[in-house]
């Protein structure tokens, strides 16, 4: 039985709960939250507390609070030599106080408060400073996700930063789809046949090898065309800068 | 029955060939190519020509050739007052040569060469000069699509425009997670359950309501961090002018 301690009791600490307790060989032995509202809806069924001196002893510290606060809190914990996670994509564990052992359990998802997620198919990258803690992490992280991966303080920021591109940015893509089809009264939902079948293309095709369009050909006239048609001074901009790395990546490689 | 003539036999011709085939209230009665060639593997099953003066009688003539071609195709049929459509998203049925009725049947996807589409949810749009034109392109569409709309030409190129954005677009983000992966060693693969999900949240929430991420939150420190991290010069470009879209728009509407 692995005993679990989670701090912070947001969006990823609420997903990280109901995940853990669904299984049988884990224990979430305390909820902490700074502040006792968050923790109304749990105290039915898991101890709760405020206060960090009241923390019991268990297996993993989880830290899921925002990135800002990790460090902080991390040395408020009135704790000694435990095993201290952080749930953090772009915080390295070094930011996590000497006083215990470091590592970090991140699952690799975007979270919306009350959406229903499948933790079996979200990827979580573990991390520790021993084979011990690691060992330990991989086993937690293995009862709640099929897809569990090693990864390094290092390469978790490059991840986070990956997924900037292709979750956030792509998002702001549809935002701007969108806007084009307002302007000209055609319904956004006209183009989500093509959406749905530019990510599905991805289970046959590198991103590389499924490239369409007109940068990818260098027609310039219709990027001009474009260019031209839209009225938002920082959406030209996006569709030049875009183009153009477009264009590089297919001239260069071609 | 509806007579087709389907003119070009490329990636669009033949997914159209292939759907009409199926239908019991339409025929396909020749097929033109300009070379032989592409025209070989369809000769046992239909008739097909290289010579323009060769087209039957039929109610509507398909040009499905490169965009930049349909205008001097158009003037190259030897036909008067017949229906004449072509099939591109960015071009006005205006470039059709008068000598025939314009129209314009649009399917609206991403088509790869022999990869299998379910035509029945591929949005068509359609365009015709007059009500009796229009209504016949409404019943082809209708046999093969469960989603046909009447598109204006202006309509069109915007629709066009925002598919570049949705599609083209979004896919380089793909590429350059990709890229930003495979320089640090990580699977590329660790990011396609982020993806399906950031697809798969527009079934419940707009875009602008599905956006995260630091540029939302306008967390500059993440940003500048991320920007430091990119090592192609066109990457931090469109990280910069992207970033400065969605702070944009959320520090606008909020």
């Amino acid at each position: 039985m692995i005993s679990v301690v989670i701090i912070g009791i947001g969006n990823i600490g609420t997903h990280l709960y109901t995940a853990f307790n669904k299984l049988s060989n884990v224990t979430v032995t305390m909820l902490y939250n700074r502040t006792e509202k968050a923790l109304l809806p749990f105290k039915n069924e898991v101890n709760t507390t405020t206060d960090f001196t009241k923390l019991p002893n268990a297996n993993v510290y989880i830290i899921a609070t925002a990135d800002d606060s990790i460090a902080k809190v991390s040395t408020q914990l009135q704790l000694q030599n435990k095993l201290v996670v952080h749930t953090s994509g772009s915080v390295p564990i070094s930011v996590l106080n000497d006083k215990n052992r470091k590592g970090s359990f991140y699952p690799l998802q975007t979270f919306s408060k009350g959406a229903i997620v499948d933790f079996k198919s979200i990827p979580v990258c573990i991390e520790a400073e021993n084979k011990t803690d690691e060992a330990l992490l991989l086993q937690l992280a293995e009862s709640v996700s099929n897809s569990v991966h090693k990864i390094s303080s290092e390469q978790r920021k490059s991840i986070h930063l990956a997924a900037v591109f292709v979750n956030n940015f792509s998002n702001h893509m549809y935002q701007i789809g969108q806007e084009i089809c307002e302007e000209n009264k055609v319904p956004f939902s006209i183009l989500s046949p093509l959406i749905q079948e530019t990510v599905a293309k991805l289970n046959t095709l590198s991103p590389y090898n499924a490239q369409t369009g007109p940068a990818k050909r260098n027609d310039i006239g219709t990027m001009q065309r474009h260019i031209t048609e839209l009225t938002n001074n920082t959406h030209k901009e996006i569709y030049s800068v875009i183009s153009k790395s477009i264009t590089n990546t297919y001239g260069k490689k071609l």
